[in-house]
């Protein structure tokens, strides 16, 4: 079961109504944040959802809609008493951003580990979830998400004596420990079918469309993708800023058959981001706007 | 005409219904701003009072939820298109901290000009407005501010005539123009009676009770302080992180005979300021518990 909030759905400034775009995933009691703009703290607490169990903070670039908020948010998981490390990962530059800002939150009780992205890929596992970052194309170095929670196959027991594993490994092996006997070495697939589908949700804003977001992003059960201007008319602007309308957006969901696509980062200018919806929808039906606080329970497919 | 608008009442950390701390002041087109937390500007702009005349924003002191908000503020007034300097106002270390906190604002269409005070008080003129600053007793350097907007007399024309000052002077010494003629030089005082009540608004946060701050407020029209704490057992907290509680606060606004005072900088433990206020008013009965966005017009007192 895999927990996502929409924690903002605006882009370039906060606004009476509208937080900046960021996103929170909660997993088995582990929470990952990425982006986290001005007020970003603000909208995890009305969530409810833990600041401490907040592992790792990943940034798609150093726009200060994206990260503004970092100062903040770190003295708030000090104050919740963590003292776990937490990472936070991002375009090359992070830490050299993430010190200057501290210079108002220069003292947490808990360390923090750097991960800075290289090349055009690159991912991470952390707490049962797998984290791949790809590079997009804005004015800065940024990069998109996927989380990933991956599954398992079911335990196969004909497999299981097929391969003459001995009955009191079986558990462990279900659980993915390896067990190294004398004669041999025995692992978690001698014991399962092949893996199930899983979990896979994508973020991806402040970007011009690419074939890379369409390839990264295929299938994705959620795909939450910026959409920084309603108006058709402002296509133009969209290629300057290296943004992109709601239309580009929808044919990326499309093209990449994405299960389901919510739209976010909406321009300041943008007061109603549904009057729009008939025009995306024609390109494809599965995107509904971001709101604030807009939030799914994504569950693991029944078996068969 | 004065207006004043508290723009949030919370300390340490913005919340879902109560924004930090901070205060901004309109008089003549310009505009003034004391402390920017995180949220701040989205409180601006919920007031819909303008961004691009800031013209000086003051710093109680560099604890994160004074001053969290400032990159973001910077960036939305250069988009609001001001181009003429800004001023900031604060401690010492005011530059470093702020060019720091800029690396996610390098760009601004605006230079930014800095005063740092020194010593006990410290005051500067800007736009009509004086502005004291006075150090107060925090766990950092800190300083409380006076807004004051002075009030020339009015014109005396006995007094004129009785100086000898020729009638094609008087428009230009009555708005303070000092003239330098061959043998004498003319101000205004030569032709204005003695200077009339001016208006005074006084800005203490984050700072343990001292007598001086019962002398720099005394008298002001508007008094906005700390109180960090309702409930009277917190008193010891309130002195361990140089807080005060509201009984604190209420006994120099009393004490220095303020016009009317409003409580601010709660804790977050705070839920609900109203259910303190009888013991207040007991001590001093013009407090009102402060709320974001309270705000006030203060106008000259008529002429006699």
């Amino acid at each position: 079961m895999l927990d996502i909030c929409l924690l903002g759905c605006g882009g370039m400034m906060p606004l009476p109504y509208r937080r900046l775009t960021a996103m929170m995933a909660r997993y088995n009691g582990h929470n990952i944040l990425i982006d986290c703009g001005e007020g970003t703290q603000v909208a995890i607490k009305e969530k409810g959802w833990s600041f401490k169990s907040i592992d790792l903070i990943c940034f798609t670039h150093y726009h200060a809609d994206h990260i503004s908020g970092l100062p903040g948010l770190l003295l708030t998981i000090g104050n919740a008493e963590r003292t776990e490390p937490l990472t936070m990962a991002g375009p090359r530059g992070l830490e050299r951003v993430v010190n200057a800002l501290r210079v108002i939150a220069p003292e947490l009780p808990f360390p923090i580990e750097f991960i800075e992205w290289n090349g055009p890929e690159q991912q991470i596992g952390r707490r049962g979830y797998r984290i791949e970052a790809f590079r997009v194309n804005h004015n800065v170095p940024c990069y998109g998400y996927n989380l990933i929670i991956d599954r398992a196959g079911k335990f196969d027991v004909e497999k299981a004596r097929e391969n003459q594993i001995p009955m009191k490994y079986w558990n462990s092996l279900q659980k993915g420990e390896v067990i190294s006997l004398e004669d041999r070495t025995l692992t978690a697939e001698m014991v399962l079918g092949k893996p199930r589908k899983g979990l896979k949700v994508s973020y991806t804003t402040d970007t011009r469309p690419t074939e890379s977001i369409v390839e990264h992003v295929r299938g994705a059960d959620l795909f939450i993708c910026e959409g920084m201007y309603g108006e058709p008319e402002k296509l133009a602007k969209a290629k300057e800023y290296r943004h992109m309308t709601f239309y580009e957006a929808a044919r990326i969901g499309k093209e990449a058959d994405v299960r389901q696509m919510w739209l976010t980062h909406y321009s300041p200018s943008l007061t109603k981001a549904d009057l729009y919806m008939d025009g995306v929808r024609a390109i494809f039906p599965r995107v509904v706007p971001g709101k604030d606080l807009k939030s799914i329970t994504l569950e693991f497919e029944e078996d068969e």
